[in-house]
């Protein structure tokens, strides 16, 4: 496996060169009208960690590591404030043992290492949390995080229920290109898709793109196996059950706290032959908005069904800035998709969005291979480049003092308007306040019948140094909002560290009570990622 | 509201009369070749329940009732075994008060009043539960069955996000009579329908038809209200989180052990005007099996996709006793579904179907009223006359020795063919055993990408005063061979105190334990519907 780069998304092969970090520093220089200072790229010799404070029992000896690279990659996620804290070499409180399981006999062993000596014990799955996902507690004598990068097989595919076993710790690229060969696809892509796994998905319900009709990791899954400290948690795979609540909807979205997801049987698919899609433009966000509700309202479930905002228009698809841009896209295995997308572009048109009959592409050639091109041209294509990349652009940027970071949420179309007014207004204002001004664009990433899911993306050039406080007072103005304007923390981010105070605020007491009398049944000690969801 | 039965299905106007029964009997009696006494339908007036064993307070006098008829229809379901037992007057633990409370407050009442004085709380929607869903528990002082029907109003809809805040002890017609005059429908079918309430279909995760894509009652919920003795779990209405386990997941499938449902938030949908119907035809069950899920896996997502073995189609739909029936309909309230319906059929027929061109039914007509003749011609409306007919016809059946049930499960498509043949022979072998003989047949209700849910429906002449232990007999072994084959003791009639020791077969113990925890933590006396799910 690539070695991580314990700062920027991706390996260590990822890192900028001190002349792209030159080149982005200019960019910006230009854009806000600075002096910015030339950024050194900093490198991972420069790691000095506090000493691991405990040993890890001989038997245990040989999956359990603690150098400092391997213990900073384990510490922070790949936040706006991780990447900040990650680059300055700030790392107070690291994991003192990285421990790899090869397989659960091994995730039971750590458990009861952890449980025994009341050490945290923090599932860790691929490390790109953006809410420190799984960021070590404080006030613990020994913090254990247990990588499941072990953990990456795909067992078993039953062709005939289309369906598949698969380990916790594979990451994305790992299980599409096991289950290839076989014709099938999960079709499950997270923008973090490269540095993400099938049991942090699960942990977080994640949110995969090409998703408008199952749109959570939840829809995918069928059954799910999670090692407790209690003992093992296995559901029966099932394609549907009215058998009591769902024991799979108490381990999706757990988030570590309640066991280590080992395995778990995904619904998987034929991989799409026929493909159709469109840019149609909008001269305002909120007509393409009416055009996206219609069409998810009319129940032909695109494959993708994304609004971008003016802003996001000419940054993401090289738009002119003066138009929305709604991104549809139909797939299917067997079925032309040619009068899928008529039937959207229609109901687009009608609400009053532009496109051209010749930007309608539709491949339907089922006698070749998989036409690859559909979707990658044109303002489509533009946007899927951008998309993939942008995790990577940020890396260029760091060093800077300058402060950027998205942040997403769902709410229903007639609370929308006022929760999109709301929310860019203190995004604004923030950035008036504490950078003296900046950029805020809004995209949605998914939508439902009830509702989008908005993703908003703000920028602003702060002080170097400054950056962590800049951004906790800009983060703490739109959370409000958005729990004010009946919005979720999160849409597919997950709670982590970052969230906690405003999910406090949105789900039910008694269900927060209710997680802590599971909590205490399956954790009795508390080990397991301390302070996630509940108080430890 | 009209007097319900307190025997049969329905009302006291949907009894049978000596006439109709005596011609029910005399075909039983023709098609099992033995001789039926006539029978008398049992009279209300003979009813003579044990005496109340407690009194309401003052407070809640007025909402809470005790006559004997009232106590009699919340005792029982509508189960072979409780149809058998009213029948025959036996009802030696009825409720001892049957509470209608018209607001929340009341309802809090009333479950302070129980959880003070340790009396069993019994949450109560329409009545058709099969699974012994409400019969109190033995060993409690006094049983209060709480009746939701006085909250029973379509609160708020929301037109441009489709969906509508309503009361949880609305049944089935008002619900829709509410929805219609705004041009929506919630579009969720079970077929008890007419006797069943929206809090009974969220507590019981119950299935609708016209529900390929969306099948269980889960999939329909934005938000839930919910009072418990602990005080009120409301869920924030969103269309879709990630911010930590749903709580909605822990209200859907309670079955009544956690709280009392009192609102909902719902998706509803525009009422269909395009409808397209075919009935397709194939040498076996199998066939159509093979079929049914090359429809589902293609995601054309058909309102209807319902497969009938050959002695199913022959007694649901007119067919000759030789072929299986696929019945396929589409509908839209948008867009036409001709283009739709061709593509299932093109499938179909690859698949070994046949059906004439004339045979696949569609309207188009957008222009007029919503077009309620497709879907009601043909093969296929005889299926669905067949349907909703069915319950009541079992009244007319009744006192005769006769055992007739169905159940249902879900599968993988990958054990599906095992299961098939094994409740087949364990529902036949024990048939023969107990029955002398008997048939039995199966469908599939719904269908999911990877697995179906097949229904069985099995019969057979009993001797008169021994059909409760002839039909356990038959149900034991039958559910033993779904467990052991892979599936659900329920897909969709939910586990009652019926299929509890199958369900236990099939939760995660750990699971159960967490329930246990939840349990406690919301009904600290325990007196919310006490064994189902988890012991009390």
């Amino acid at each position: 496996m690539a070695k991580r780069s314990f700062w920027a998304w991706g390996n260590e092969a990822d890192e900028p060169t001190a002349e792209q970090m030159k080149t982005a520093a200019g960019e910006l220089a230009a854009r806000y009208n600075v002096s910015l200072n030339p950024v050194t790229p900093p490198n991972a010799s420069g790691l000095s960690l506090r000493k691991p404070r405990i040993t890890p029992p001989s038997t245990l000896a040989d999956i359990c590591v603690s150098d400092d690279h391997d213990r900073a990659v384990h510490t922070y996620g790949r936040s706006l404030r991780d990447r900040i804290r990650a680059f300055n070499f700030d790392f107070p409180n690291p994991p003192d043992v990285v421990a790899r399981p090869r397989n659960e006999q091994e995730v039971e062993a750590l458990l009861e290492w952890c449980s025994n000596s009341g050490y945290a014990a923090i599932p860790f799955g691929g490390g790109s949390s953006t809410v420190a996902g799984f960021e070590p507690p404080d006030g613990y004598d020994g913090i254990v995080t247990i990588d499941l990068e072990g953990l990456d097989q795909v067992f078993e595919i039953d062709d005939v229920s289309r369906a598949a076993r698969i380990q916790g710790g594979i990451y994305g690229p790992a299980l599409e290109g096991q289950l290839r060969p076989h014709g099938f696809t999960m079709r499950h892509y997270p923008q973090s898709f490269e540095f993400s796994t099938l049991g942090g998905w699960i942990a977080t319900r994640s949110g995969g793109h090409y998703a408008t009709n199952q749109t959570h990791i939840d829809d995918m899954v069928e059954s799910v196996r999670m090692i407790t400290p209690a003992g093992i948690w296995a559901s029966r795979r099932l394609p549907g059950s009215g058998a009591g609540p769902s024991p799979d909807r108490i381990a999706l979205g757990s988030e570590g706290i309640l066991g280590i997801i080992t395995e778990a049987w995904m619904k998987i698919q034929a991989r799409p032959v026929f493909r159709a899609s469109a840019g149609v433009t909008f001269p305002t966000f909120a007509a393409g908005a009416d055009a996206a509700r219609q069409v998810v309202q009319t129940k032909l479930w695109p494959g993708n069904c994304r609004l971008l905002d003016p802003v996001e228009a000419s940054a993401a698809a090289g738009m002119d800035g003066t138009k929305a841009l709604l991104l549809l896209g139909f797939e299917s295995a067997e079925i032309p998709q040619g009068e899928f997308i008529q039937h959207a572009v229609k109901i687009a048109r009608d609400a009053g969005g532009t496109v051209s009959d010749d930007d309608i592409k539709v491949s339907d050639n089922s006698a070749g291979r998989p036409q690859s091109e559909t979707g990658r041209q044109g303002a489509v294509g533009a946007w899927r480049d951008s998309f993939l990349n942008a995790p990577y652009m940020k890396n260029h940027q760091a060093g800077l003092g300058f402060v950027t970071e998205t942040m997403e949420t769902a709410v229903t179309w007639d609370r929308w308007p006022e929760l999109d007014r709301a929310v860019r207004a203190a995004l604004q204002d923030a950035l008036n306040r504490v950078c003296g001004g900046g950029t805020v664009s809004c995209r949605f990433t998914h939508v439902y019948t009830d509702g989008p899911a908005p993703y908003f993306t703000f920028e602003g050039m702060g002080r170097l140094g400054a950056e962590l406080e800049m951004y906790a007072d800009i983060k703490q103005a739109a959370s409000d909002a958005i729990i004010a304007a009946g919005g979720t923390i999160t849409h597919h981010h997950a709670v982590g560290r970052l969230h906690r105070p405003w999910y406090d605020q949105q789900r039910p007491d008694l269900f927060a009570q209710s997680l802590k009398a599971i909590k205490k049944t399956l954790d009795p000690n508390g080990v397991l990622n301390p302070g996630l969801l509940i108080d430890a």
